[in-house]
């Protein structure tokens, strides 16, 4: 079956106008282009006209209410870049618009396969004429410049002038609602006019971003077809005051006409290339030479590999099936591929959290290109590496006398965060950084990745540990941070954190014992300054690192004071209070035991071997009972541990929980863009919760099991450059070494060696090989 | 020895101006003028040109750099409502002005007995001719509404044309400093445009505030005198565009000719009065019948009851004794007194804090009208009464069910603090109010006020602490609040708010069994809703309150987790680190035991009997190593503690902090307005600490010790309607009931009941009557 997204004979309207620009989004982890309707919007429509340049952004201020010392008072935003969707239709002068009762047949997709958003409809005029609309819009993987938009209509009965009105603006605004916390709630001119080339059928309009002073170039391009054959059209017009440009072409219609409109849109910026003007002019010729079909097929087969490196397929359940490929769809169009930019929390499909990069990408994300996609994640990691002395000038100005401490928001690595109780005390970023890397090292096995990044990051927020961290008696505290739950801020000794550190602690030690024997290390050691003495030290911390536990009801407190507060009535409290944030004070919240996310739990997926499984599963009922998941990141590792701790009906339930929160816009601000990392931990539930998959040094560990609701499931992953499969059914469960060198496995507790195209199979008894 | 406080021969320059115009201030509850020089300032000066109505404010927008719910997002600001300071001469069309080099004697004054301020100077024009200019101003207690400024020229032998340009300008701005966390740091024209009136001599301005619409009158009537003889001047100018009026006269000088230039404002505003431009000129027609001299003579009158009334005097230290009579006077001149008005942070001098009243009131500042001018106090009480409706509306929007709770920062008794976690969350405020009202019905006996007023407050506020707290155990326990001390942010337990909200809580008990016994009882109750279970789980509260006590080191934590946080190093920090919240980041500082002022010492000055004192004394130890004492509400608590923990000389040293830091200026920012709560605090340190006084429901106790630089002091003071002198010499020390009923006393531990016009003495050995 097709992986495909689907909508029929729905119809759009004010309500759910944005919500379908974000889920039609077309990305390709540079550009991001929201499903908007080519026709200019009705007044009073709710939507978000955007298209966004991974990485592209300007600076606001952002003040505060209170000028206290060192506090953020700018921060970067993510920038609407230009207008190339609009295109405007006049049928003898009647402006098609999907405002208009007479639409029938609508249909809009998302094709994954082909890599394609398409709406197609039919349209009656006023006088009764039919015609028919087919789009196709894509964003390029084999050119990233590359947004296309391919623009069919068909005279079923129509007869007269066909006006053709497409225009390509430069000087555009961001979305702007006030009211929502989540957004940015403010307007800025961020755009200014730099320069403007027009030259035949080319428009070429360079902006600048006011105080980033970042330049983007926009090329467009129209090729308009009648019946197959390729017409002259006008050359645009260029409007100076807006910096925008305009065609105009008229066409004469008859009953079974055929127009194609294929707009070709090439942006480039001065982040990527000096002169983004002939870089975007240059790209544009060589693609106008290639043409749309060319790049159709160079779409289709990226897509081809993507699928096949994945395979994750679910029987029996459509539903999940489809949520699951939109998910991992998704995934792959927000992902920054070059080193220069990272995953926002939205990806590139809206301007929710206005483009920040979080922990979302190391923590949800990462990890399922980590298994897939392993230049993907290295790439994401190299960004980190480069803006590791924005992280050591954040440590800086936190107070730190050593190490780095990453943002909790940002774009080039500034902390962008604005409330810092809930934004830059949650320290464990560094932890989730380190916690990555080490993560891609597993699955990938690149040591020199780790000796020319890695190991440098990792020492970094390893110092930064050593700073904040004190001793009391024997044990090494972590004071005044803030965990991944944000309804409880500013503690000492939060679980994660505490366990995020040790982690990232006792990793540099496995990887400066490794490092030490090779000739290499001399001049690393010279370089960082470090001493066998300050290891030691790391050691020693990491050691008697404290991780609370609390011995009369046998859990690990989420931090010291936690269990001291009385538990939140969350039975109690009106269903339209939900979620908390936006109903009550952060005092109050943080006032009691309530939990807006997985904290400990996380941690325990995370690090399993730092408790014993009845302490996790004491934990495990007693958070759940105080969880309100009013965050996105929450339900897949509730589904997750439930997995690994054998409750395989709320790990299922937490999963559908997770897979279709933008399908079904459960959060209810899905328009404002997707939440990416919920759709990488969606993935993780099946692959670490389900297959209960353990990615360790020199072995893989799996004990698939299946929900009852499915009928099989199966899925590939690379570990160390194998590809490996794993199938699961109603009868027996199977692994197969696909590609590559021989790997220790632990299949169902059996431990065994796979050979190339070896596999196993457990039968419910016993592993057995193939 | 005359109450003045005077410099001589001093250079006015740019660092010193703005300090100036705070020490020379004039102020009567309600006008607030700062000392800013008549003559136009010179470029690049850094003044700030102000007259404020205590009470009379704008709003202003405070954003939030993240939207949390019901944060603050608008702030109360003071305004800056008229200039009618501005008087500029011109002899023979040279412009008199301080910045002139040829400037000789100079003096300027503050006459606390004569209630006024004067600056005296020879100055010299250019062509050599000599002028004698003195200037005396004055804010009237006898009519609050009333400003003057007495401006006398003498010739010397100068000859010739004096004009004079007497500005009268009602749209004024705020000062504005970006830089200062501690100001507004943003400017607004808050005042437009409403009224004018010019009529003779007069001329009457009405201003609006832009948000807030609140009118002010302003009226100025000149009048002026040649030798004496007053004189036809010319009527004011209205300049329409600024909404302001010129009064320009023109008068031929002879050698030993003396002009003098009276110059009246009257004020009036909206929340006082109906019309207020009626109301001013009203009243400057009633004033102008009664002339100056009239109110210099009330002034004065005013003032010998004031000082009798407190008669505090040092002997044997001049310079602490005038900055005790300074800070006394300063305290007066701040307090609102109608009732619809407190006294803020800086008193009416100047802009710092932008006017907001603070805890500092009841905690610093009230003690000392309660015990010399009750009536004040009464109606500091007053406005927290009246404003205890909004305080109900703050406790709905911190998710509280139940109660009152009080603003961190406010002028009309809304929440104006921008920053929650060290505004808001300083619960404390509550207990604060009703430890103030204790205090005050301690004083003055007034069981009237609190069946009126004082005891709903009490319960408003004792009814928050029974929403926000929880039993933990058999521990009645508050979390998340923070404490005084600002470096420390939202705690568990915080030893202070537990104590006061005990104290609160008890009270409660105390005045409820005393009211049943009357008739009013039964309605009260039922109008407040009380029942008896309500009263006895208060009581259970009170007595089950935890106040956290560490076992090991003997001493009362601040909080929960206070002492499991490492000891900031005080001594190892550069001093251009302090205050330390200007040079380090919150977060950063709450990380590490560090005090920036008095916050668990303050209570064992306020709630004595919670602890022995053993557990005080290694607190005090303990606690003032690690104070900053960045705040200036902090050396007297300290002062106060050591003289009643038996350390003399550094209960001396503290006050020496205290009662100087405005007169020199130690914390750098007096340029902003005095620290009012500190002058309060010199005060307490002295009558509580020295002379050991304490008040009780039937009793007063004292032990008086003489600080070693001292040869005597003495002061007076109010106690349930009788009026109490005590002496402190180096060979003995009196008590003297000068006025009023019988009175129980404990002098120097032995308990003596004291007949009107009785005394004791206590001479190193024993206590015996006079």
């Amino acid at each position: 079956m097709a992986r495909v997204y689907a909508i029929k004979n729905f119809k759009i309207n004010k309500e759910n106008l944005a919500l379908q620009e974000t889920l039609f989004h077309n990305a390709n982890g540079y550009i991001g282009v929201r499903g908007t309707l080519e026709e200019s919007s009705a007044e009073n429509m709710d939507t978000m006209r955007g298209m966004y340049l991974n990485g592209v952004y300007d600076i606001a201020p952002m003040k505060q209410a209170e000028k206290l010392c060192n506090l953020v008072e700018e921060k970067e935003t993510m920038v609407n870049v230009a207008d190339t969707q609009t295109i405007d239709l006049y049928f003898e002068g009647e402006h098609f618009s999907i405002w208009n009762d007479k639409i029938s047949n609508f249909e809009r997709k998302l094709d994954m396969e082909d890599g394609v958003s398409e709406r197609k409809l039919d349209w009656q005029t006023r006088k009764g004429s039919r015609i028919r609309i087919e789009i196709i819009r894509m964003t390029s993987f084999e050119e990233r410049a590359l947004f296309t938009i391919d623009y069919r209509i068909t005279s079923v009965d129509f007869c007269g002038k066909l006006e053709i009105k497409s225009l390509h603006k430069g000087l555009v605004q961001n979305y702007f609602n006030p009211d929502d916390p989540r957004l940015a709630g403010e307007s800025h001119q961020h755009l200014q006019k730099k320069d403007v080339r027009i030259e035949g059928r080319e428009s070429c309009l360079v902006s600048q971003t006011a105080k980033s002073k970042i330049q983007i170039a926009s090329s467009v391009t129209h090729c308009i077809y009648k019946n197959e054959v390729q017409m002259e059209e006008k050359p645009p017009v260029y409007h100076k005051d807006e910096h925008s440009a305009c065609l105009s072409d008229c066409i004469q219609l008859e009953p079974g006409d055929r127009i194609r409109i294929v707009k070709y849109t090439v942006f480039a910026d001065s982040i990527r290339c000096r002169d983004c003007m002939v870089t975007a002019r240059t790209k544009m010729e060589q693609i106008l030479k290639k043409g749309i079909d060319f790049y159709y097929e160079c779409q289709r087969k990226y897509l081809k590999d993507f699928w096949e490196n994945a395979a994750m397929k679910i029987e029996g359940d459509e539903d999940m099936d489809s949520s699951v490929s939109f998910n991992m769809y998704a995934l792959l169009q927000a992902a920054g591929a070059d080193g220069h930019a990272s995953i926002a929390a939205k990806g590139l499909s809206g301007e929710g959290y206005e483009g920040h990069y979080f922990w979302d990408t190391e923590m949800f994300m990462l990890p399922f290109f980590a298994l897939t996609n392993p230049a993907i994640a290295k790439q994401l990691l190299t960004f980190r590496y480069e803006t590791l002395n924005k992280a050591k000038e954040n440590a800086a100005l936190l107070g730190h006398e050593e190490g780095a401490l990453y943002p909790w928001r940002t774009i080039t690595g500034r902390e962008c965060s604005g409330y810092f109780p809930s934004g830059t005390a949650q320290y464990h970023i560094n932890g989730d950084i380190a916690y990555a890397i080490v993560l891609y090292y597993l699955c990938t096995g690149d040591w020199e990745f780790i000796k020319e990044k890695g190991l440098e990051v990792l020492l970094e927020t390893g110092r930064l540990w050593m700073d904040v961290g004190c001793w009391k008696e024997d044990r090494f505290c972590i004071n005044c941070v803030t965990g991944p739950d944000e309804y409880t801020c500013m503690v000492n000794n939060n679980y994660y954190t505490n366990a995020c550190a040790r982690y990232n602690l006792e990793w540099i030690g496995r990887f400066t014992d490794k490092f030490q024997k090779e000739d290499g290390w001399r001049s690393f050691a010279d370089q960082m300054g470090l001493t066998i003495r300050e290891l030691e030290e790391m050691d020693g911390a990491a050691k008697g690192m404290f991780l609370p536990y609390d011995e009369k009801l046998g859990i690990n407190p989420q931090d010291d004071s936690f269990l001291s507060k009385p538990v939140w009535d969350i039975k109690g409290t009106p269903k339209d209070k939900f979620p908390l944030l936006l109903h009550y004070h952060p005092l109050h919240l943080y006032r009691y035991q309530v939990c807006k996310q997985a904290d400990t739990i996380l941690s325990y997926f995370l690090f399993p071997d730092y408790q014993d499984e009845e302490t996790m599963k004491k934990s495990f009922s007693y958070y759940e009972e105080i969880t309100t998941h009013d965050s996105s990141l929450s339900t897949c590792v509730f589904s997750i541990m439930a997995s690994r701790l054998g409750m395989k009906e709320k790990a299922y339930r937490y999963l559908g929980d997770s897979a279709k929160l933008d399908l079904l816009n459960t959060h209810k601000n899905t328009k404002d863009g997707i939440h990416a990392a919920n759709m990488g931990g969606c993935y993780m539930a099946i692959v670490f919760g389900f297959a209960m998959l353990q990615i360790k040094e020199n072995t893989i560990s799996l004990s698939p099991w299946l929900p009852d609701a499915w009928h099989a499931y199966r899925f590939r992953f690379r570990y160390q450059g194998r590809l490996v499969e794993v199938q699961v059914n109603r009868d027996e469960s199977r692994i197969h070494l696909l590609k590559g060198e021989p790997v220790e496995t632990e299949f169902y507790g059996a431990k065994k060696r796979l050979e190339e195209k070896q596999g196993l199979k457990w039968n419910g008894r016993e592993v057995c090989f193939l």
